[in-house]
């Protein structure tokens, strides 16, 4: 988590811009300033999915450049381009790979969680795909030809910065991902080895913001407990063996900015794991409630705004039928980075305002 | 879940091959026999991951061919394909189209879940992407021009069947999926909706086959249920609105087979509920144990094997080094084949055993 929390200590600022594009928040003029270009190279069949995809780039490309300088991260929801199939998902590692090209730290929102071989292979979010074959290969298996692709390292291997770690093609473009913990250890230590070896991070679900998560999270437990503190513990164990320079592992946890109590003893329970805070503005979560999950030197969090952000021209009024392409990237990039800077504001402000005798419970 | 189980009579089989292809279990011959090929398409970077991503297609379409007309449905395991990044992907769903062609019912292992507008991104997996803009799309937008992808339907609307459902592209072409309930209701409930609009299916994880699994889905609540049952009765709340005509709805659950008394339990705990069951063979599970969680028609059950079948060419000892791919690719089916049919008889055996004097208390 280092490189997250000094990229944070740079910026000043403890939030991220999270880029969940979609057809209600993407201005129709981006899509129908690409439209020539996009129809002319794909099928009929394949344009509204493909037309999407190169919108919601341009969109997002727009929203890095315009923050780069503001925030330290930025938070992709791989659902948004998922939703497109696999034209979405080009766009998803190229707006990772943009992210990154600015300075950015990147969080892949992809929630993921699976059992032994499956969540190594999720676990590919972080590691890359493999130059050389694997070291292990069960099977008996025949050499692989000269050169090959999958069995030995190609002949650039060695001349490139591009791949990254050694012998892996990192093909995502991920710095971190958040991840589901149902299935229990065998679904999140994959992942958890896999940054260590890359120097990444992961954020465990723990207590998510929305209304329904009780039914499950707070489901109580025989000794008391509400079953989200269990997962919370979890996370520690999880994390022991990766605690960074700054005292937080590589075992990050997702609290929802809506249940500011919980998180603030969530916070006490697990003092060595970062937190993403979802749920800020557009879901209900205010910086005075988030302020309350930070530890005691105003570190530990990084709360999320997705639409507060990406979609803060649509009160604008700026809009116009017609409008040109280039018109429009700077109307989303302009409201993106004014929005961005009052939330810099509002958090700072917060974290201040926790230390001042006139809050003097809320720490 | 009445177009599976009809499959499942047809064929009179109820199991799913699962498509799980790993560098393991994908034979060195087959991107060795691709590499010449893939090398003059892809720059150097990309080929790892663009070889595997053939190799691992044409090995998955070799699979279907051979148990077409053995089995009702395929499971394609995402995670393998997402390892290799977006390239992985495109084979994802050009592996659900090819078993589509083939008359197999397509349960698409993703375990997705997230919240609000994110759970209805992915639900796209069941509902396609949209041809003309959603209705009630907030914003003012602007109109879009003439002919859109995303603002309108395209002139070719209504002129081919590839579309489907209307007004919609189906760009990853599965039937079902599997979702993870951890956010609870707000993260199932799209799917569900999204189901019942397509005549598609999804299933819920309940209890799965690996070890850890206890760890959360056993937790012992106040009421002195484990957790993985009050996540049963949620499945049965969701499922209420849409039962079919064979007793089944579309909300189904993941119940595995190394837990097979919990099954049993489960089964009369989640009287509408079709089971997906991992866990048959390589981890353990017998089609005496699967057996238990049937209904009493011998139905409910749909069972899982993965590397039992896919990887069946393993114990041969036919691969040679510099094998041709035809061979190779030979080799691969026919194995699959007879590990298909072995399975089939495995557990149309079990299944008839139940009702037998000799195994009184099986039900």
């Amino acid at each position: 988590m280092d490189r997250l929390i000094e990229a944070i200590e740079r910026t000043g600022n403890p939030s991220v811009v999270g880029l969940d594009p979609t057809d209600a928040v993407v201005p129709t003029a981006i899509a129908a300033g690409l439209e020539r270009e996009v129809r002319d190279s794909v099928e009929a069949e394949e344009l509204p999915a493909s037309l999407r995809a190169v919108a919601y780039l341009e969109f997002c490309r727009a929203i890095i450049d315009a923050v780069a300088d503001v925030v330290p991260a930025v938070k992709p929801q791989i659902a948004m381009f998922e939703a497109l199939g696999p034209a979405g998902l080009d766009s998803y590692a190229l707006t990772c790979a943009h992210a990154r090209e600015r300075g950015l730290y990147v969080i892949g929102d992809v929630k993921r969680g699976d059992i032994g071989s499956t969540a190594t292979a999720y676990a590919r979010h972080l590691t890359g795909v493999p130059v050389a074959d694997p070291a292990g290969t069960p099977g008996g298996h025949a050499a692989a030809p000269e050169g090959s692709g999958m069995g030995r390292a190609p002949s650039h291997e060695g001349s490139t910065d591009a791949v990254e770690p050694t012998h892996a093609v990192d093909v995502w473009g991920e710095d971190a991902i958040t991840v589901n913990p149902y299935l229990g250890s065998d679904g999140v230590t994959p992942f958890v080895r896999a940054a260590e070896t890359t120097d990444k991070d992961l954020f465990v679900l723990v207590r998510t913001s929305n209304p329904s998560s009780a039914e499950i999270q707070e489901c109580e437990l025989a000794d008391g407990r509400p079953l989200y503190e269990r997962v919370a513990d979890l996370v520690g164990e999880w994390g022991s063996g990766s605690i960074g320079r700054h005292g937080y592992s590589r075992v990050g946890a997702v609290v929802g900015a809506t249940q500011a109590d919980q998180g603030a003893l969530l916070r006490r329970r697990m003092p060595h794991a970062f937190f993403l805070v979802p749920g800020y503005g557009a879901q209900g979560g205010t910086a005075r409630d988030i302020a309350r999950m930070a530890d005691p030197r105003g570190s530990g969090i990084l709360v999320n705004s997705s639409r507060g952000i990406i979609g803060a021209w649509r009160g604008s009024g700026e809009e116009r039928p017609g409008m040109p392409l280039d018109a429009a990237l700077d109307m989303v990039a302009r409201h993106a980075r004014r929005a961005a800077i009052a939330m810099r504001e509002d958090i700072r402000t917060a974290l201040k305002d926790r230390g001042r005798p006139s809050a003097p419970g809320r720490r």
